[in-house]
């Protein structure tokens, strides 16, 4: 596979989640870093690109000038990864979409489903590929689970119980530093905090591992710790099309939680639980009752996931991995559509369609909550 | 102590939960079995009462006339065990305490808040004791879970999620057998199944566990077997008074699950989490993220709830000690009556309020949940 | 089935043993104390008998009066529980044996192979059932494993792990109080103490699970704390008849364990682990590498194993259901001699013919350790 | 830190770890693959040098040529990665170190002490770095409990009970592959597979972790499937200097297991228990019973730990941070080599010392067991 090059926005000194892209990218080594706008101060842009190797000419202070400069290069960037807080992801994605560059942007995709669906919109016409980083869809385990159920292995499903609860922002003083900050800032976050940054994994994670889609829902938007103004605590009722039920919470205050992503799938024949924390196995049990504990590296695993493992079992894989395998998936297509052997099929990561579901989730959720608790249909 | 004697109302061949609380009785051989109206037909319930040691005499045909007998004999029975199917709770509890009888009863309560309220204000008048089974109220564990939040160890209580979730009536053909049977029939079960079987039990524990009074919940109820009238898998949100949320979740058709009372409270100085199947621990983490594990027979347990503990740690306590420290506490408080010396605070079981309280609960749900999920006021 | 009469020795003030036995036999009332030497003064022990429910005529001051006097009667006791310090075992075995009395003694059954014999021989000779109280054997789960293997589930079995660390006794100072003290003194535990308390029990459940016969043994018994003669941490290695090897580990000084049994068997086909602190469930995992997760109710629990359950799964069974199991097949055994039907595939307990397998398996370990950690044939 | 170059011995097509550690490698971008010898025919080697991006005149055919090329060159190779099987560590390290250009080699550093003291002297005589790759102590946790027990937290340990069970290579027929095939064949593996494989990591984990010196050992090395002449299943007793005593156990042939090292300490203050397969938490019991599971993101952990951790707790990381992390360490001491502020205090990788240790440890239980299972001094 011919190596890509590609520009980031976002993760400057400080940031979390721009280096654990770089550095997922880097675990297979299919692309590298050759432009970046990581700050808004051209002289901290540059500094942070020397750093990484980027050269000083492709050290930028805006995206929008990165966007046109990359676009008019014979060698530029192959895709943007868009690493920012969340306010600016629309018009950095639209930038670049706008500039005929694929894009990798972090979720949620932007904070309005009007600007989500302009998005999704832009990509189609300019038929760019689009990944938005729900990272733990790129896990061997729940690509697995993905193709079981759509395998019909769990029958009818009946009902979902998922959960996202983590307490490092449990504390009214200065836990949670930088990343704390924006988090709870809505001028950075949006209209939530909480159900963006956790609820829409959830949602994600149902979509992509069950395929239901989401008939209605009702929320209740919570923030606990006192003085803050966005949700830190929710709780969201669905119901599915095809008459499945669902529940899910997501909390950034519960103490104990680290990043305790969990499903548990029932259907009428069998169940299926996964946790992102213990992300190499998978519980399933049968309708005759037998509880199995399968793990990534064992022959029970989908070949179509199987692939994407690198080590035997009992050697972890974990989070890098995981988003290593979501830029795997995302490199081949935008390989194969340089070679023009492309076909949709390829496309195993998380696209903007999926970026829309969640900005849409939030939307209804939100009108729920602020409704006082009401069903919002989707 | 004192032997006490007592009598059984059900209990008789193919009950599960009469010989479970004949068992949990022997343990500590606080009382011993001497009347029973263990079957609607008298020959049935004399060959019971005759494999289970109780004299001929005392063998009933209706709990009526075992309530009449009974308290007119000098040697009548102490208290009596209600252990039918719950449409019979009501007319039993009432004939035995007008009979002057103290009574253990089986949960749900009754069917209805009238009713329940009816026992709770007849129990008053006659000033006598009166048990209700929440069985897992009588664990080691969630005693010192009790004693430990009292003592604001977790201070401010921001939001609950607890679940109970079982599979064995996740098929529409004949699992359960007789068990399954009555539960899901309206006529001997009432206006719900899971919810009055599962949800009461959820209810009780929060409300034992943390002291917390609902204020309000919204409830939806299905059905996902076909062909089930009642509900089997339950979903409530609950607002606490003081500003503590809640999600329970109750279920008959998660397949993979047992038993599986799970329980986690979640305060602003730390977090507990309990689970009835493996009950002989309680998961502690602290504000500073201390997370402990803390055992049955550890040091850490507080002594009030450490003193109903029979072997040393390791040696596993289950269901029918727990069972049976419910009757330590009810006979003790029996037998201080019968010496005069009795004080309210030698209660250390679930009483005929906490029974109330379980009724109430069922009410409000199932007139949220036929609203169609609206917030309804306890 | 009728209930039997039964005699104890031991079991006084401050025994944890004599006390879980007494419950253990109540839970299923098969069969009731009515006779007891519980202290070697008469006066004590006639207050023991006392409290609990044994007419004064009946509690003796010594087990040889007790044995003569029982046996005189008409009513006399049934079957004699053996619950003293190790020292006391074989002669009051002896005495109960020679009477004509059925035995039921704690492990390890006596202090000598040449005793163990003796009382083996004895037992024959008179035609009298006699069990040895291996608790953990009657754990639902552990007679399911042992009938697994015997239908030849694992193939060749190729080693055992198989550990039973405790963390009581880690200490110098005053930690185990009574029971500590009598185990760390040889007066009354004989020339080993660890090995005879928690080392019989590995033996016995490897045993009777796998049906292996030991060949020889190596072992190193260590006194880990100060001042101790006696020792507490042992690793013994084994080899069985037929080629299979294991290793045995046995500690009271393992901080952070409580009473954690646990054996891992090692098949051709597959392997088995179970650990008596989760003794409700079973871990399989079979030769094409499928892990799976048994539960106590299971349906694939087999049939022989599964009837001893009185809870449905999730109902959480113990220490004492597990001795109580021991007690249901040994007064099953003792009715059917009493009534003529009694043939020797009913016995579902540990019998002497174990405990001298105990005992000679400590000999031999003993005689391994004190020449310095060399290969001892069996 | 200014980049590396860093040349491959071994690590062609099929090799697992070549790949392994160049993903690592990759991680922090520490050093740049940029000559190799990847088979022994030269075609092969420079296909796959293409592939990995090393140009064509520095991919070579032998190891020999290698090193003196990449010594004469001024832009020569920082260091090299030896990943062959363990026959060849031997003749490359020693090429490369008399080349004067320092070595990262695979475990176990070669197949006798003899080599093993020369590659130790050589490395020392041309004071040249030399790291051996123990991946797990790279773990965060691994790091933690290092510096944990150097503080004395657990006072004087007693005993160690550590393991190292797998079971892919528990069947005679074709499991294992390449990677099997090597391992069991003297003429690559040396006189032991699993001791060589596993038993060397087990050792040098309890030795880097608890810093206890081997004063002699107990073996017995068995071949568990039929047909195979190295060692698959070994258990060793071991006798530390100071008093301390040990069991390790490795096995190839153990269903059900991955890759499952787990180390237990228990010393009299405390017990530290850590398995490979859950790095990401640490379980430590301390003397008055608290149990605690410290996660490694949390506060808990050691600073000089700590700060290798690359994402907040509960985003897992796995087995290639661990490997990872030594090669940051290494590399850290290779550029303070270059820039003159080197100091032995800055070496947290395991070293050409550990590796001796671990060749030494093979040679006394081979000893041992070929002697019939005598305790040997080391």
């Amino acid at each position: 596979m011919k190596k890509l090059n590609y520009g980031m926005v976002g993760g400057g000194a400080g940031s979390f989640i721009g280096q654990a892209h770089r550095r997922a990218i880097r675990i297979d080594d299919l692309a590298q870093l050759t432009a970046g706008c990581f700050s808004r101060s051209a002289e901290i842009s540059r500094k942070t690109g020397t750093e990484l190797g980027v050269a000083d000419d492709r050290c930028y202070a805006s995206f929008q000038e990165m966007a046109a400069a990359e676009a008019a290069r014979e060698d530029g960037i192959d895709f943007v990864v868009i690493t920012t807080p969340n306010v600016s992801h629309y018009p950095a994605c639209k930038a670049f979409l706008e500039a005929g560059i694929p894009v990798s942007c972090e979720k949620p995709l932007c904070l309005t489903l009007e600007q989500a669906l302009e998005l999704q919109a832009l990509a189609r016409q300019k038929d760019l590929p689009f990944m938005v980083a729900y990272t733990y869809m790129g896990h061997v385990t729940a690509k697995h689970i993905r193709r079981y159920i759509q395998g019909g292995n769990l029958g009818k499903i009946r009902m979902v119980m998922a959960e996202y609860p983590q307490g490092w922002l449990a504390h009214e003083d200065d836990w949670g530093g930088k990343q704390g900050q924006w988090r709870c800032d809505p001028s950075q976050a949006g209209k939530v905090n909480c159900l963006g940054d956790l609820g829409t994994h959830i949602e994600n994670a149902v979509s992509m591992m069950t395929g239901l889609k989401i008939r209605r829902v009702l929320a209740r938007l919570e923030h606990q710790v006192p003085n803050r103004v966005l949700d830190d605590n929710d709780v969201v009722l669905l119901e599915y099309e095809g008459g499945a039920t669902g529940c899910y919470w997501a909390s950034q205050v519960a103490i104990g939680h680290d990043n305790d992503l969990r499903v548990r799938i029932f259907g009428e024949n069998g169940t299926i639980e996964w946790r992102q924390e213990t992300s190499e196995q998978v519980l399933v049990t049968t309708r005759d009752g037998i509880r199995t504990d399968l793990h990534r590296g064992d022959a029970g695993i989908l070949p179509g996931a199987a692939k994407y493992g690198r080590l035997p079992s009992g050697h972890t894989e974990g989070w890098l991995e995981s988003m290593a395998n979501l830029y795997r998936s995302f490199c081949q297509c935008l390989n194969a559509k340089k070679e023009g052997i492309f076909v949709p099929e390829m496309i195993d990561y998380p696209t903007v369609d999926d970026g829309v579901e969640g900005v849409r989730f939030v939307e209804a959720c939100l009108a729920s909550s602020e409704a006082g608790g009401i069903w919002v249909d989707l």
